[in-house]
């Protein structure tokens, strides 16, 4: 460990010295106000069943439409984040994955996940090829389930979560993994990989059975895709030139306006992301936990931001713009496994230290030789596993444990799953572009399309 | 028809044969679900009128909102396409119609589209210069039509469209222009042209007395714009080298990123346009339904994006990123005349078809040497076209004749009136910038500021 | 004055003639209307209690993520505003001052802003490291103020009005501040300066007993911030080479898709900040309010568009398109002290006036020599200053005089307080970058990242 790294791990560790305070007032007031609640509910003169249907069915809707826009907070932030001759490429990409994301999941995935009767093969198969249905038009108030929300708006929330894991691992591989492979992963990732992990909790299997908690996805959604990413960049290798003579040298970012343009539209879109995975919005409640929840969203990156702001000053005697962006994504994937208990001051220090980690992981990847493009590893993955290990710090009926294996069998079983489609890709089809396309740029050599065909190179 | 012609013609074949069988479960189970809701809605402890009337303004005010940040969008997506040396002049007429829009449909196109007692001359003249008033502040509840929504709500979300009319013909025209002829047919298109058609069906019209199916649009807006921008084409011509010896030359656009972002605003804000064209939202059933309408409305531009995807690779041997976004415009376009009936397997087709046409009707209009910069004609009009006329086979009680009527009535409207317009302008004021301007640019020519003076032309 | 400057002004004259006319039915009609709604409000059967807590935090978080996204506007539109070499700075600044912003808010200012008990010293002192607390999770319906929202609902909104002030300030001092002393005054603004002149009309405090009328802050954040940003700008003085030999000379932006693109993200995000400004969605006469305010909001934006777009065609022979952009902010910025009250007529004279201004001050900062890169002077204190001065003539029960009060008091203090803070930060660490840094740009010199660093420099 060099000194600039021990000198930037200090803080980190007097953050964790604080963390145990920060739920416990928390913790103790939290059952008494849920009993409290139900009781009240019974008598109070009240906003009815179809109300609460109907408020729940539109923050899904509000929910969905943020986290679709959260797509283009990707395709920003990584064609941002590309050479300028691998931009074209990289937004193909991006909008391409959110297609087939939306496409697969209807096909395969949402029942795949959400298997309804029961919880064995059988069922696996017996729904694997009947697509989601909707509601007939119209329903009718007495023919819906009145204590959730419209099926259609809960797949139309769903599906963005899945396209979401997706983007997560275009990033990672930008510059040198050909379309195709890529977009055929996304078909399996999408299809099966990230329906199967995520319904082991939110569609009831064993690691909700178990106790894990992982309220919107640190795990579930960013760490998945982190793993799928990692697995692919093993496999693929770093990019020509990035790493020569036991050192690391940085290709920097073409566009630094648009992954700024990015992470603010990530930022924005979080707030549905967490804010509707609180499932529920027609009782008080539910929409003070969601305004919570919001919050401790928005204090969290703003932490995130602030902390590796700070860092690098202190590290490098410079800000650096791109790792400010990472930190603040890293604060968000940090408090998205546990948004509603912690107090502001909790999602500060949990987003803080998710900035720290932003900062501190990419020398270490670096040193391993994992070429990760966008820094989608330290971000989603090592923020994620952060964000979901602390939970129990503020989360009643948690423990470290059952948040260590949710998060080691996602990981594991993404990760092998992952490691063998792009196997079988490479061994078949290939996954990397020539060393030529490479120098020349996969818009030129893959597309055939610049993405700024009038501006001169420096 | 040349060989790869034909061979991209043949999956559009096998779609159509689909096409049959996709909503004809759904039409059986529509009305008996909307009689038994009816019978329900009397019986069940309600979420009262006040309610729905809350919901329903608040729905038109998000969906508002959402077609508003269309302008974004389409600005983007131009600014994207243009080359370089005309995108001050796009950004400028982008910004500009939307802002005449806004004006314009209150100084007249509002009162002319919903022309309120009665659909006589005299109705139209009377209200002609009456500005559309909103409610008093503090609007009691029983000085309110419960069983709508606040007229303001309306008007905000009315004024969207008008102005997303006005959006579409602007790409089409661009870079050779200009500015204020533009804007002057802006002013005719959002106040009289756009706001008489429209109310041809929205405003209790022959057209919807007729049985005309038009839920958000596909002939109202996007095929009504389409024809306008076509018009224009005709007369202004085509940008100079752009067609020579027979053969077509690509003008590429000079930013794919800021074309990739305009398309994902357009698909976000795609959501408000169709979803809150339900135009009420407090019932389990209009929740459901607006639920729906999403939906599709996603996996339409999905399969539309993905077989424009799919059917350059084949056609031309690579992925089109223009042809990608446009084919994701085609999908939305196509649904977007009935999103709430069909599956989500319906969409699915309905969509890709839309793709497919975007792809296959751009070379058909350089054969006929039409210069349509952006691509508006094939997605707002041709896609409009399918999108109205694929009606039938999943909304009950419509007709493909009818459909037919509709849409050749208002595409002979809306050609007719704009080709007199523009043929006036170009004989008053002159439409066209001269070739030296037109070589120049139109930034440097007509508006002396460049969108991005600093970067050197490669 | 030249003879063009005397031109323009005439327009503007004819329209503050027009203003006495536009509010008066409507003030006559609305205590009738209100006293109206009272007694209905008793006898309907009613969207109880809990609908309207429901719908109220909805609108304040809804309304919060869009305020939250005007920081995306203003990252954009200054990175478009400014040249190449200083883009990776302002974003750096625009993302950090908005985090800051999120901590320092939470920290300080919430609770300076809104003392609870009293209005005293003791009570500014005793809450002001007390950090706003959020609800309990799974709030008792009993434990709810049913009469208003969540609070953690009203913080998530309040923290964004904050964090706006500080955006503006960002944008006049661009290109030569250095990035920790902006910071550094971005800690005390967002934490104490608008915490405590918001405190005197929001948080209940002398103004608003002495009938200051500001519905959303055309004076309270943006004049303020205007303030701010002027007294920085008279202490750091003009970037080098920009006056010189009593002549201006510009200095273009280096991209003006982006200030486009953050213009309409601020137009959007602007229906989130006036219409949550209602505080409440729970009954017709609250969401009707709301969508008068954003058909308003919209007119004002179209009619400053325009009128700019007018105004620069007829004084320099050329659309400006800066100018309409400017002219759209000001717009949003006049009608923002009283969207409520005026007819769309009145909106949009306001709106045009404020469109003009943005037009008209720009020569006189000039004549002055004081350097605002972006234009936010006249876009958000000149206009500000405007809007809060119109109000009276729509507003009933407000004065000029108590506006003018409120608007030098409000300006007063932010220009003082931080003229004060301005002269210690350049008095100790420094304000400016060096001569030889401004040149180079200070992505180079301060941050060693370029924003755009493949593309060469015409």
């Amino acid at each position: 460990m060099n000194p600039s790294l021990l000198k930037s791990t200090l803080p980190l560790a007097a953050l964790l010295l604080a963390l145990p305070v920060m739920g416990l007032a928390q913790d103790a007031a939290a059952p008494a106000a849920e009993a409290a609640a139900e009781v009240v509910e019974a008598a109070t003169p009240s906003f009815d069943d179809i109300g609460a249907y109907v408020m729940t069915t539109f923050l899904f809707l509000i929910g969905g439409i943020l986290v679709m826009w959260m797509a283009a907070g990707f395709a920003m932030l990584e064609a941002g984040l590309v050479r300028s001759k691998n931009v074209t490429t990289q937004l193909t990409k991006n909008i391409a994955l959110f297609a087939i994301a939306g496409i697969m999941y209807w096909l395969i995935g949402y029942n795949l996940m959400y298997p309804g009767d029961g919880w064995t093969i059988v069922g696996y198969l017996g729904t694997l090829f009947s697509p989601a249905s909707l509601e007939p038009v119209g329903l009718a108030a007495d023919a819906a389930s009145l204590d959730y929300a419209s099926g259609a708006s809960d797949f139309f929330y769903q599906v963005m979560f899945c396209a979401t894991t997706a983007s997560i691992v275009s990033g990672t591989l930008a510059e040198r993994i050909k379309l195709w492979p890529f977009l055929i992963f996304t078909v399996v990732l999408t299809g099966v990989l990230y329906p199967i992990e995520a319904s082991w909790q939110w569609g009831g299997g064993w690691l909700s059975e178990m106790g894990f908690y992982d309220f919107a996805g640190s795990t579930l959604v960013h760490a998945a895709g982190g793993f799928a990413a990692l697995a692919g960049a093993l496999i693929l290798g770093p990019r020509i030139g990035r790493y020569k003579d036991g050192r690391a040298f940085p290709m920097p970012g073409s566009n630094l306006a648009l992954a700024t343009l990015g992470t603010l539209i990530l930022w924005m879109g979080w707030f549905g992301f967490n804010g509707a995975s609180q499932l529920a919005a027609g009782t008080v409640g539910d929409i003070s936990d969601i305004a919570r929840i919001m919050a401790n969203t928005n204090m969290a990156a703003s932490a995130g931001a602030v902390a590796a702001m700070v860092l690098t000053q202190v590290t490098y005697g410079k800000v650096d713009l791109t790792m400010v962006l990472n930190g603040a994504l890293a604060g968000l994937v940090s408090i998205t496994a546990g948004p509603l208990d912690p107090s502001l001051f909790g999602a500060l220090l949990i987003g803080a230290v998710g900035g720290i980690i932003a900062v501190l992981v990419v020398p270490v990847l670096d040193k391993l030789k994992i070429d990760d493009v966008v820094g989608a590893i330290p971000v989603h993955l090592v923020a994620g596993f952060w964000g979901t290990m602390i939970v129990p710090f503020n989360t009643a009926d948690t423990s470290y444990v059952t948040q260590l294996v949710g998060f080691v069998s996602v990981g594991a079983f993404m990760f092998v799953l992952s490691l063998i489609v792009w196997i079988i890709l490479k061994a078949t089809i290939g996954l990397r572009v020539t060393a030529e396309a490479e120098m020349t740029g996969l818009d030129q050599a893959e597309m055939g399309m610049e993405a700024y065909p009038e501006f001169a190179k420096g």
